[in-house]
């Protein structure tokens, strides 16, 4: 077992019945999701509501036969699991590679817990030391914010192409633009976390700086998993 | 002449050869683009580029004959013109009664100069007096948003209503619906508009407190524009 489904697994023994849950995105986040259709198929695991971060994790659940509840009802979940990026000490984020990170943001502002998934490689001392952070923006505001992240110290700030699946930039399950902007050294993250947010036509970003109080982090090793927090 | 004509046509004379202009949205920024029209007709006045907040002034411009640039190419605006739901002796403003707030806001932080164009009604001691603040957020996050703003002081957080127009929500330009939010008395403005920023889900809202050094308030009068800063 490799250490993504070690951690993906580990989450999964963690839902409890009567649970309401929601469901992340990425391949990290996919091994949690399979692992708790498993034990619904096979313990009888009873949920009180699943909900989605993405249109991928949408097609997932619907291929596991995992009933989604609609987002505009989902008001509270007990618990959210998903991979993250980097995790730095103090348990802050970053999120985005799979461009999902506002829906899953949103789940995770829900959520009274966040199991975060990660082989040992998404530990950092800094936030941004591999990763750049992902900003989605309303199309039209794309020069603009550009700009603005250079000013906040981002050494680059690029318009995520959409690579071999279509021309042009990706577009969000929103319908936007994702920028991925590089920080060498992101110090003050609270404060970037909100002068991202204050960039005009800003929808949302990767920076996770609010909820460590909720977060533990499972570190999935070859043989173990190690748990933070 | 009425107080909003006035202001508008006291903006349109603002207007100089070569300039990058940014349209309002609105009963008061449509005096200020015809007066535009005119004087581009009549005076033969040639500007560099012009620049719209919403398709309801795309639709007006079109009918002028007013050339735009796409958003996209847009980087700078020597001046932007257009009304507001309330000022304060800050020059801070509410905006959104039109729900063009997003796009606004974007021309106003692109722009050196803004003219803000009312009648005596608009000037209040504290925002939120009169106007609640519009807050645009993704459909599917209206009862978060709602929950956060109520946190916030919000007495009221309604979805906006589309009226006789269409069954349910107001859909914004960008495809969002519009929450009307009514603070008592919104007392530390700039930090309300950081919280606001900071809900996953906003795309933006029609507090501007970050603008008053390029703020001109211009306010008409039966007889005469008054003109603030």
């Amino acid at each position: 077992m490799d250490a993504k489904e070690r951690a993906g697994e580990w989450a999964a023994s963690q839902v409890r019945d009567g649970m309401a849950v929601g469901l992340g995105t990425g391949s990290t986040a996919a091994f949690f999701i399979r692992g708790v259709a498993r034990r619904v198929r096979e313990e009888g695991l009873k949920l009180r509501l699943l909900a989605s971060s993405s249109y991928s994790t949408i097609l997932l659940a619907t291929e596991l036969g995992l009933p989604l509840a609609t987002l505009e009802q989902v008001d509270a979940l007990d618990l959210y699991a998903d991979g993250a990026d980097e995790f730095d000490p103090q348990k802050r984020l970053i999120k985005g590679r799979g461009a999902a990170m506002v829906r899953e943001k949103h789940l995770v502002h829900l959520s009274s817990r966040f199991l975060v998934l990660v082989d040992p490689s998404k530990r950092v001392e800094r936030l941004g030391t591999h990763f750049p952070v992902p900003v989605e923006c309303l199309p039209f505001s794309t020069g603009l914010v550009r700009a603005e992240l250079v000013k906040l110290g981002a050494r680059e700030a690029i318009v995520r192409p959409a690579g071999t699946s279509k021309d042009g930039p990706v577009v969000s399950d929103q319908g936007n633009f994702v920028i991925d902007a590089r920080f060498d050294a992101a110090g003050d993250v609270a404060g970037l976390d909100d002068a991202i947010n204050a960039i005009p036509g800003v929808v949302g970003h990767g920076l996770f700086t609010r909820y460590a109080d909720r977060v533990t982090v499972a570190v999935g090793h070859a043989d173990r998993v190690e748990i933070i927090g």
